[in-house]
């Protein structure tokens, strides 16, 4: 088209439409034009906190049961963060106490021995969403957006108007501070008063207070499970935890020793993308694309990165900023073509299989523990590690939670709830416990890539049955964890993991590691139970037949005895063991 | 605890682990005041962009074959609101075509009729996370984050390393612009370049075109699935789509009436929270609280906002922004306690029960339509509405998808490929086709409360089988539209729908209501059946009981034949019908 006039002629065969449409659309011009200007005028930024604000589901904030849980969550993770980061053995203090005189308001309380925070970072770290230490940087830790705490500060802002309480000290040398900080949502900022306080509490450590509008309740998904799964993986944490009702419960440590320290490493080559390469290109410091390739990336050494730069047809000595961008397709494809060694896996601390089947072992009472780890793999460049464990009961038998921490004081007698057994007896789907990074996922398991692999896994090859689509029947629970530097997790809230094609691979992988010896333990349990039978049978009918013997053949008692140890002996032996 | 000593005099009687873990924490003193500013050291911002480029599958470009859809998606929903809000027909040409020489690389192009975009907010529109019009208000639309297109252009830059080209026109006086614009994701700003251009499109318009890795392929969740989808809850629109390997596609308007133009409401006070009444109090340029309540909120006259403030015992004449903490959480309860109006509803426009019917005639094959449309209802104080449709075959018959849009040119011969049979015979689940304000949402079922609602509702009520938690069984398809203000999506890819209470409760009462027609056919359907067969009974046998009749009575011909027709008349009266 080049003429209004002349496509006017060339289309008129066109059917009425079109015609009837162009003149529609000359007197819509005018005010299509105001439109644009119209909607121009309404164009603004979001801030990141008034879009979580009114998103807060996105978060875990969308019922205030849930509320609780995640308030409680996103503290609990970022006081273990902070200890294991100090190399300190965690001492938690939880605490959830109704708010006197308002409906379904709750204070909420964690207090840690961790490295405290400077003054500095205080209204930062609780007063602006995506604001923290390990967004950037590749490192196992349960914290990853920056998003977590300062949120549920916003929510408790927005459902009580108060604001988060902090208390902090980075030593017993050093001054305590108190902040009360609230979100400027408009800004994504914090406002803050810095108060004077004589907080008599930890020499170092961090305390936090949030009220919060809430729904208290136990049972699953209760903070009290949350705490419990947490103490499972997390055998070096001790936690004290008392709830609205009175009662306090303590999950003591059963190790000394803290997760293996984790390094902080380059991203792998073989997981940048375009964009990203180019932007390290541009913003790098080296004066050399070698050195670049060398010091940006980890498992790149000097042989590496010269062969790369062959491959790629730029000579190694290349200035990085000043590399074309048709250039930068080159090497992406010559690092995708250069054999490049699997990523460090310092950066990972998995729990291990002793210890996955100790805290099974504590968990729940079963006739078989069986833990697998796999050796780490990669996602987008992204080192991961994947671990599973299993605990089987007897078929038939209810599998019951063993010991719900010591509760060392309660408002109430104690008495079994009924929530609180584990859904695994025979004829139920199993129970399945997820975490990420050592924390406890409870909800949108359905979502969640553990999920489907357990689900796409074929347990009837081991022996238990399957419907269909499903998770297996019988009486057992499975424990998988992913530890990897970056979990993809389906939302902010954290609470499903994406289902990459890399982590559903391990993950089954691992489980049908774990399966194989739960299918030889069946199937040897099947084994023996027919054995017992026949033995039963041998023991019960094997009398009779030597009386009959005797009586027919006049056996004296000896020959009878003898008879009936020889027959005992032959019927044994016909037995496959 | 006062002083150090003291405390350490009073509870050494205590456990040997306090009096080793206080030596533990002297050692670790001095490493954990170190440890507090070594964090506090690399405590920074995350900028959006940063944010959604590591977590990218948030916003569903987790994989490249859902990149492709997620693109068409955004752009698409962008037109149509453009050019619903300017009240234009919209016109839109879609268009994927291969990047020569470039695996796996795709250019998506998507132009409209729209009223154009002014020039200075190009850039920040497709160049800036959290951008845009739609969020602040409240009125239904297809978009409401400000995130989808400008995410992406830039996963386009991420995989590509190309920018995103727009070409918009905002009337026919007015200049054509081009600009390329990328994204600075480490300030998530634009960077662009504004290039002259003799773009012959149309009189007022825009064009997208972004370059991103993604692969194509067609069938369930495809481009082409989703257009069609697009077409049958917007039957007022009118697309061309032409994919890589040659094919073009029209899906024409079949009305020419736009949906019915929406308002923009104010919050309704009964849906505000606290935190948010504390803000829009402080911000507000009223001077007294009375007229505060009547112009910041829907729904408050006079009347109800001297009531208001004689419960929570305040003056009506009080300044809004020097109202006291206290006094905001006596102003909210007495919000609650005071009968208010429902919103407004001018702010939705649903399809309507005669327009869902038509789409889905249009769509599937089947015996029975039904629809229903609810009267508008309040979540949050955000006003939604729900509707649903019913297409039902007859048992034992496979549904099939009626047209494919119009073929006009196709690479192949065409052949029905069996990805486009729709999975509704009789064997097989129910399909479930959702919208969210006309938008097809074709990812995450499971996790939808749209899904929830169909799953939780009784099926086997209306004469269908349903697996206990699953979708019923039948030839059958279910269409459910949410249209609302604000859609509290699952996640920033808005693929399915939060579960809150009140909409699941709408969602079940409208499939409740479409249920009870769908029964009535179905028993309708079944007593036709037994009916027939009855019918054929007397029809068979009736002949031969009047041979029978005629040799024992030996009755002469009319005789028998006079017989018969009374035996007959008997007989079928004796039916219920």
């Amino acid at each position: 088209m080049t003429d209004a006039a002349e496509s006017g002629s060339l289309f008129d065969h066109l059917e009425a439409s079109t015609g009837r449409e162009r003149k529609g659309m000359a007197a819509k011009t005018s005010k299509s034009k105001g439109a644009a200007e119209r909607m121009a005028a309404k164009q603004r930024e979001i801030s990141v906190s008034e879009f979580f604000t009114k998103n807060r589901h996105l978060l875990g904030f969308d019922s205030p049961r849930k509320a609780l849980l995640t308030c409680v969550k996103e503290a609990v993770d970022n006081s273990l963060d902070a200890c294991e980061e100090a190399r300190i053995l965690p001492e938690l203090a939880i605490s959830i106490q109704k708010l006197a005189g308002r409906e379904n308001i709750y204070t909420v309380s964690i207090e840690d021995n961790g490295p405290g925070i400077v003054k500095a970072q205080i209204p930062n770290i609780f007063g602006k969403l995506l604001y923290g230490s390990k967004f950037h940087r590749l490192r196992q830790s349960r914290g990853q957006q920056g998003i977590g705490i300062s949120a549920a500060g916003m929510y408790g802002q927005l459902t009580t108007g108060n604001p988060v309480r902090i208390w902090s000290r980075t030593g017993s040398r050093a001054i305590p501070h108190y902040f009360e900080v609230r979100i400027d949502t408009a800004k994504n900022k914090p406002t803050y008063e810095d108060k004077a306080t004589d907080w008599d509490g930890k020499k170092h450590g961090t305390k936090v207070e949030i009220d919060l509008e809430g729904e208290f309740r136990r049972g699953q998904r209760s903070v009290q499970e949350f705490l419990k799964l947490v103490a499972v993986a997390n055998p070096h944490v001790h936690l004290t935890y008392s709830d609205p009702e009175g009662q306090e419960l303590i999950f003591e440590s059963v190790t000394k020793d803290l997760p293996k320290e984790t390094d902080e490493i380059k991203p792998h080559p073989h997981g940048v993308e375009l964009g990203i390469l180019m932007k390290m290109l541009h913003d790098s410091e080296q004066r050399w694309l070698s050195l670049f390739l060398q010091r940006e990336f980890s498992r790149v050494g000097p042989k590496v990165a010269k062969s790369i730069c062959s491959t790629a047809k730029l000579s190694d000595r290349a200035h990085p900023k000043r590399i074309a961008r048709s250039e930068v397709d080159k090497l992406k494809k010559a690092i995708d073509q250069t054999k490049i060694m699997a990523p460090p896996t310092s950066c990972i601390a998995p729990i291990g299989e002793k210890l996955i089947i100790k805290g099974l072992e504590k968990e729940v009472e079963a006739d078989f523990y069986v833990a697998s780890t796999r050796s780490p793999s990669v996602y987008r460049g992204h080192p991961f590690q994947v671990e599973a464990g299993i605990a089987y009961g007897k078929p038939g038998d209810t599998m019951e939670l063993l010991e719900d921490g010591k509760i060392i004081k309660s408002a109430k007698k104690k008495k079994k709830r009924p929530d609180e057994v584990l859904l695994a007896d025979a004829n139920e789907q199993i129970r399945l416990i997820r975490y990420a990074n050592r924390v406890p996922l409870l909800y949108q398991q359905s979502a969640c890539a553990i999920n489907k692999a357990v689900v796409s896994t074929n347990w009837r090859g081991y022996g238990l049955s399957q419907p269909r689509g499903s998770l297996p029947v019988g009486p057992m629970v499975i424990m998988v964890h992913i530890a990897s530097v970056w979990v993809p997790f389906t939302s902010e809230s954290k609470e499903a993991i994406a289902a990459y094609d890399e982590i559903i691979k391990e993950l089954k992988l691992c489980l049908q590691e774990c399966g194989r010896k739960l299918g030889t333990h069946i199937r040897k349990g099947k084994r023996l139970a027919n054995e017992f039978k026949k033995r039963n049978y041998i023991e019960t009918y094997i009398p009779h037949i030597g009386q009959a013997l005797q009586e027919i053949l006049h056996l004296s008692d000896p020959q009878t005895n003898k008879t009936v140890k020889c027959l005992t002996t032959v019927l044994e032996k016909s037995r496959k063991f």
